[in-house]
């Protein structure tokens, strides 16, 4: 049975939105209980994050595929594997569902609904570290497309996981996400004057990694309409 | 081989036990252990919570269907997956099966079998909280409901490890487990008067997402009677 | 092919002693790092534990089943799973094995090879706690006896993950591993007077919970010999 | 389709890169965020390279087998599972790839490209956990090379998880890690003057683990040419 375009944006829109309530909220709830220990705080928002991921592509994957990212999709449709049409519906629920999900964790920690952020994350260290980030989460499902899908929903959670660890930038590598980030002046924030050259890296590195996956994986594009959970569509 | 409504419920009670003592015995040892970093102690609980689910999920899935949990079972009833006495009986065996946790629990670590708690979890943003803590949870369960048996396992162990995290109420999400909390005055309790309230955000959240996937898929009546997990049943 | 019993001795020897090693040597190192924090030290062990148990099930379980653990065997053999002189062939393999990795613990962390514990581990609270922990056990090892093989490698270290915290015991569940743990005076240890106490109780919860699954699931003598892992035997 | 040995050796190159960053980034992460305590900053360590390779081993796997270490090649290799000019080729990329990851991660943390480790890891005790903890990463690969691929993934990452822990030296089990670890003066380093032994005893390891496997599992070498990720290759 074909899934229409509705219904797969409302599942983008869904995931999305419990996505970055799952970044912001356990990260206002991280800092609010470490006590200062800013380590176990990010201990306790890359937990969160990474667990939600798990559930939240195993949930809507079947819907809509659960790209949750622009870069996502953007990567998906220069392998052909969605429509510029859908492709722009999607990036749409994602911001407007990233956006919902930042009010939702603001109200839920008893917070104004938005706030803007004052964390600053810029210079080169921090967006070398967002291409490379976006880059490997790029690797990993393209890489994982010809998989079962159940698997990539671990794979990326797994990703994610370790990538908050091991770039200095905590791994937004989601242009949606970080679009959302604005809206709370917490533990998981971003300036706004950030947020251009975090999304610029961002897409470059999907980009790079579509590139060289195209290469690694000849047949790449077979699989690309299936990513990252394979869902019926109807074109 | 069709499985008799004795031994689900029998299920069910012995399932709800064991998630209730992992709540509340976590949250003692968290507590006892974390020399008062609360961050600590909210980690162990939730580490130790979302394993429970796991593991109890793939253990009594398979006889009862594994809901532990009131509204699962009445979102399940909503959409003809179980019958109306059976629902009845599975939410008596998860009360009294939750009871029985957190009695074991507090008996296990030297305390008096049973202590109200005077834990206050009151607000408009602890009970916002709640509606979307279930409301996550029930869009989790019924988006995995079409995928294999096992990985709803993970979904719903991951969601909840995650929801203890991005919601201000550390995700209770269950009537049942909730109702049980009020039986320690411990790290994981909840005062008596703060229940009802719990509850009606819980069961509005369950059923919230219920006519949400009611549209989201449409053929979800069909899966309905092997949520959570898939189980033969005698009606 | 079938597998000899040499061969599944050697099987169990090796995952008893690696699960030794885990228990005893992450404690130690989360005792030293852990700079006094007690809850810290045991998120490690756990962590470590947990970790341990599913890379060995599924790596010695297609060869021996992967018990580790002689309150599964015995309950193995009251099922008819296993022959009784191949049971009395693992108990001896898993003490063995256990003994080992408590010395190799001992030795990676440049201590003398066995130095017995003087950590007290008794009173009523403790062994009910070890009762219910391992009633558990064979609750989860039963009630996934007729699921996928990988399966149970995840739910049983799912499971000791989560009853390292919500028994006031660390949940030891296992009376090999009790009897090695005598053998290293550090974090994971137990006085050896202690000792036969906590044995007789596991053993009384592996009875208890088999005889609970004889009734609740009638067709599990036939999963019995391929209980942990399914593994080919030879008779 | 068979896949062509630059297409794998890329493959390796990637996978063993984004390793080693994984490893030394949250390295520096969990230095700089943890305080002081250093079990929290292993800790995070721990979760981000046991998570990584989750993630690298199911994207990379379908193309090269994710061996991603020599020690793993080495001991296909004497199986017959690889060629031994494959090997070769793949022993040169993991180095190379390993080389990259610590400048990569160096980068993006705003350090020097290289720094050279002055971190001290000598000793029997080192060596011995070394030779203990390659010993039993070869027992989890060979154990799990007749089991689904997507198993081994999560065994392997699980199986390393522990190690961190349960060895005395945070289990390397890697020449082509160890000799990237040099080239940062990080929590995650290891000074030159000690990789020479390291790298013996973990080659020893392998060697045991995997003569002991050639008796334990009879038809290993039919599934070598499957380690660690089945994959076709172009002979």
């Amino acid at each position: 049975m074909k899934i229409s375009l509705e219904r797969r944006l409302t599942a983008e829109f869904f995931g999305t939105a419990f996505l970055v309530a799952a970044v912001i909220g356990s990260g206002i709830m991280g800092e609010r209980l470490a006590g200062g220990n800013i380590a176990i705080a990010l201990l306790a928002n890359t937990i969160a994050t990474g667990a939600a991921l798990v559930a939240l592509i195993l949930a809507f994957g079947p819907v809509s595929g659960a790209h949750f990212n622009p870069a996502v999709t953007l990567a998906d449709w220069m392998e052909g594997g969605i429509a510029r049409n859908d492709a722009a519906g999607y990036v749409c629920a994602q911001m407007v569902g990233g956006a919902t999900g930042a009010v939702v964790a603001n109200v839920m920690f008893g917070m104004p609904a938005v706030s803007i952020s004052r964390h600053a994350r810029g210079g080169g260290a921090q967006l070398f570290s967002e291409f490379v980030a976006t880059f490997g989460l790029l690797c990993v499902i393209w890489g994982c497309s010809r998989a079962k899908s159940e698997m990539v929903a671990f794979a990326v959670g797994s990703y994610i996981t370790a990538a908050y660890w091991f770039t200095a930038s905590t791994s937004f590598a989601n242009p949606a996400v970080t679009l959302a980030r604005e809206l709370s002046d917490t533990f998981a924030g971003i300036q706004p004057r950030n947020v251009p050259a975090f999304v610029a890296v961002q897409i470059a590195g999907a980009i790079a990694a579509t590139v060289v996956f195209r290469w690694l994986v000849p047949g790449l594009p077979q699989n690309a309409k299936d990513v990252i959970v394979s869902h019926p569509t109807k074109d």
